[in-house]
């Protein structure tokens, strides 16, 4: 579905076309087309390869979707997969945006996921001197705004490791803290395989050789490239963090079975007592002098009780009560 | 076993041909051979090294078979093998194809599989502007149908996974769970082996000083690169993703373990003092004068219920039983 | 909010500036400008780029500070983040210190952080001959007050590791450990965010390419350099000592377990016995000699505590109790 | 111990030669000298040292023998350590060879190994258009005999951890698993130290800036290279799944005694119930009726193996008998 | 404290001279000065950096000691810090020892270690033709003395590993193993950060663009540089079998922990029956006929004695006891 496709002009909107008339845009000096779809079908990514004469590579991979993210350069224009990462409820979502950049044209697909760029478009055109740097700073500024829509869902992340963070160190919650660390750590790896590719990506755009579309905005690639870093960065720590967890609340569960153990072999040790005590006043030997006795009975069981308080206090003492 | 071999030109079919008349037509101008042979005996092979001129050492190579997949040059011409992979009802099957290529031939050998490259082919003849790339793009097509069999075994493989982990947090499944997991661990590596070196090896054919042959194709072969990295990075995925999993069946195991331990403690704790109670009355002491009251017998019975109860509630309350 | 604005020539203090004036003094030759500011305000920042002709990322990136350590060059001038790190009590606290230096200007912004800079300024005039370097040699002392900063923190971190590790083979204190060691390695990963980047960071300054404001005091930066690396193998070593830890501190729960298992199994065992006989003689079989015998009764108690003490001395030599 | 001293010519055996006629042959042009030592002693190798003019440093470690491999170059000549793996029943031995190669020299001296290199000599004597390669191919060739004696201790040794795989989830083999993979474990390590250096050796073999002795040969040294890394691949292999199989057999282990622990538990359970009942009967109050009852005996009987028996069946069901 | 301050040329001892005579010494062509401090004062090494024109941030290096090894250019001088390890009784001791080395001069100050380098001195003066070589000899001398020091502690580590290995299977030891494994691990861990900067350190003094006043001693470092991967790889062996030691001893604890847990509820289950079986006869009844027969005694206790010796026999047949 096409969404936008607009001519610019040295950084002002010329006017919307149609698609038939790109081509006649494209041979205007210092001219520009930016063209937005969502979803293509097969027949308008066909037709923009003619328009725009992309390499047949590039639009299979466009058509497949589902691609890991990366950076083709075909001869002076470049090839571009992003991943749009999306919380919906409890659920990441992955979306795709492919980006074809040539010296004057842009033409995002974007697949699977509701949220538009005309925010990216309406900043463009507020800032002519910007937009005036051509493609490359459309591109820059749509690879901004999907590096942007990282951070929230970084930071729902990073709230809920924090959550179990709290719990795992609480009795009984063991069972419950690993299914959510398996779960988050899904979480994260999705989000990390949505990054990490690109920061490769964002690194040929101003390091080195930079294609010649971006050249001019290396400068506003390398910030991308540090955003990126940046989410990376705690992205390995709460993946380092997540495996730390699995481990301690490993520990904690054999911690508390062992004081589970603890407390079972003192009692189990008290009733034994308790129950071989009583168990001897109930032999039928004729001769057994104290059960004869009057108070042998009451004697008996204070006996038998005070057996059990001793051996009660020496556990308490040493920790397993 | 031979099973074609035939002349192209300017990237039609020319016709049929003998092996005797391949060295004929290697001299023939904007003409290219392909032959391919399946399970070769040494002879076949002798015979290939001749017409063709290959390499001793390759020719070795490809006769013992089960080589790690690699990329040779040998002057203008390369040897290339791939690991083929099969999903055979539950286990992985590993076939290989060592491919010759030179300015002007293609020489396929495919060993201990059965799914021919005839599509391959037909593919090829279907599109001449493409196969007048030359021996090249042969050899991409090759490749890249190589690299489209990994897709339904990785497909197969993650699914089994994704088996696994809705069983890894129900009870009582952990011993199949490790089971599983070993054994799929096992597959998977099995996968990466095949896949990872062939990264490497495609990597050498789009990237810095190409081989002649692939020069015109190198696009495609970067399109192959892209794909064996995707299936790399689900493979490295599911690793880590085994790993964890691993981890926290052992958790898991150990957590149940602990649950069980704790009931075990709390019935043993509530039978002990109805022993020990019972045990009481039991003893042999002439004078304990609740045995000779009416309603001693009941009353005992009531009590030691009492307080058998009143521990199971406690023992309820704090999620023992 | 405005600390210091000072105009140095030659190495010596020319004199307090206002903000307005540093525009002018900018041009005079062999003359820079120091300035520095705490929590800047937008405002503040904009008439620095202004004065200072800063690049709008850069100033961006200042504005919305939390950055990662890293250092970005806009032409011929730096902009450098740096994180402090300092102790609170049990905490630790992250500030930044985000640093733009031209080949006439050093302009220092930090945020939330109490402790200034007053002593590198001190430091510097005292030393005309080392400050004569100008803006770069302001930079490394900078950089050196940041990263001496980093010992306290580390030699603190340390110390807290050493007195875990004191407790770690002491019964019964596995539960602590294990919360404490999760806490520390808290810790040292901030640490290690703040520490890692920076290296790389300084690696870019007195290796290869060195930025021109830099190239007279290169030896310096590989100071820096060189302490930074120091600090970076403590956290490493760290790092993986608390890893071990958190293993052996399992192991340590599993062997204390281990024995309390087998120290139950035991007294269960001689009770078991001591139950079992007392059974046998509370039967109400007509026929039972042994109970009608004068010394039955005795000897019946003598064997039972015979028994038991055969298994309590076996057990013991056995190192079950 | 002087093995062997022969003087080659285009590839043909010249003659057996004393090594005191050594610098003589040296200075025939197209002729080279191979001599094979085992077990030198200093005065051979001091010999040797004037004959060839070998650096010091070479000899001194030949002499010490016990070096990691490696590959030194000293101007034209090279050094080159390399370890002989062999199984000797159940236990590795490791051996070593050390050849110094010059433009017209080899001399092979082979350390703690009884299985010589005549088969090479042979080898190479038979084909004289690769002998005539020089001293370089004789290096392959030694090199290859080398490597290809790694592979059937590699054979031995995955056979062996197969072997154990069979075992890992068979109940009660826990112990003597861990132990064989513990073994093996160290087996595996002791070969990856013979071959992982090697990789290096031979990757300056033939790639980038190759000594000149082995520039014709580079292709050959490419192929030991292959080999090597094959091996490697299996070796990274098998230390991968000896620790997936000990982190495995630990959780089946843990799975096995929580099985233990629910059989106990329920057995436990029933047993504590038909205890308590006959406790119950074995009271002394005056008044119970069921004790007078005709039936009471086979009733309480049949009661208690009633409850008993509604026990069994629901631990049965539960999965822990 | 001063230990030696020698001059030498062209290989030979001039003559001992004192600390004022070394800048007079330093300007005769072929003369180099060699000078040997111990936990030298801050004086000495001021003096130093006037004598030798030392850069002072290497001095101030030298004087704060504890630094990590490293080297660092300083034009044509070198600064080295090496790190000495020792083994004093069961704790390893950590001193440093810095050496300037200029084209004309050594300096090495040796810190809070007792074992001097007369020796190297010794062999030194016995090779002039090795001398001769000059500083970058001397400092080869140097370095060769401190890496041969590591050997003897590498030694006692590994036969300390060797010995814990003998006891990893043995029942009872788990406790002592776990100790000792981790008091082993921080060892070595001490000694591997004194090898590993310095295998760097010595990669820079044999490859690639190598400092003038080591060009031509280079082989001499690449020596010492293989001594330091041997000793390397040696530890990584290390490192990597004691985190194996440590994961199999807490399997061992584990499946020890499971085999008293057998025993346990096998003998558990015997006393159980035979428990059972008395509280039986126990029982009050008026109506039970075995108690009134003659032989009713001992037949219930060979009924008892039998039903146990059948549980025996097969909780011995299924290996739990």
């Amino acid at each position: 579905m096409l969404i936008n496709c607009v001519a610019y002009q040295e950084g002002k909107k010329l006017k919307d076309i149609s698609i038939e008339e790109i081509s006649d845009y494209l041979e205007i000096p210092d001219c520009f087309v930016w063209v937005a779809l969502l979803d293509a079908e097969l027949a308008e990514l066909e037709k923009m390869r003619e328009e725009f004469d992309l390499h047949p590579l590039a639009v299979e991979d466009a058509w497949h979707s589902h691609q890991r993210p990366k950076l083709d350069e075909y001869g002076d224009s470049l090839f571009s997969v992003m991943q749009l990462v999306k919380m919906e409820g409890d659920e990441l979502t992955i979306g795709e945006v492919d980006v074809f950049v040539g010296l004057n044209y842009v033409l995002s697909v974007r697949n699977r996921n509701n949220d538009g760029f005309l925010g990216v478009r309406a900043r463009c055109e507020r800032e002519p001197h910007l937009l005036s740097h051509g493609a490359g700073f459309v591109f820059y500024a749509l690879m901004d705004a999907v590096v942007d829509r990282y951070f929230p869902v970084l930071d729902t992340l990073e709230t809920e490791l924090e959550d179990i963070e709290e719990q795992i160190f609480i009795k009984g919650s063991a069972r419950l803290n690993i299914e959510r660390l398996y779960e988050l750590k899904r979480k994260v790896t999705t989000l990390k395989h949505a990054v990490a590719p690109l920061i490769e990506e964002t690194g040929k755009l101003h390091r080195g050789r930079v294609p010649t579309v971006c050249v001019n905005t290396r400068e506003y690639f390398r910030d991308v490239y540090d955003h990126l870093n940046r989410i990376n960065a705690s992205i390995e720590n709460m993946r380092e963090t997540i495996g730390t967890a699995i481990q301690v609340n490993l520990s904690m569960v054999t911690i508390e079975e062992s004081e589970v153990t603890k407390r079972l072999a003192a009692w189990a040790g008290i009733f034994a007592v308790a129950t071989a005590f009583v168990g001897v006043w109930g032999m039928n030997f004729d001769t057994m002098p104290e059960l004869r006795m009057k108070y042998g009975y009451p004697a008996a069981l204070s006996a038998i009780a005070l057996v059990c308080g001793i051996l009660y206090r020496r556990f308490k003492k040493a920790g397993w009560l």
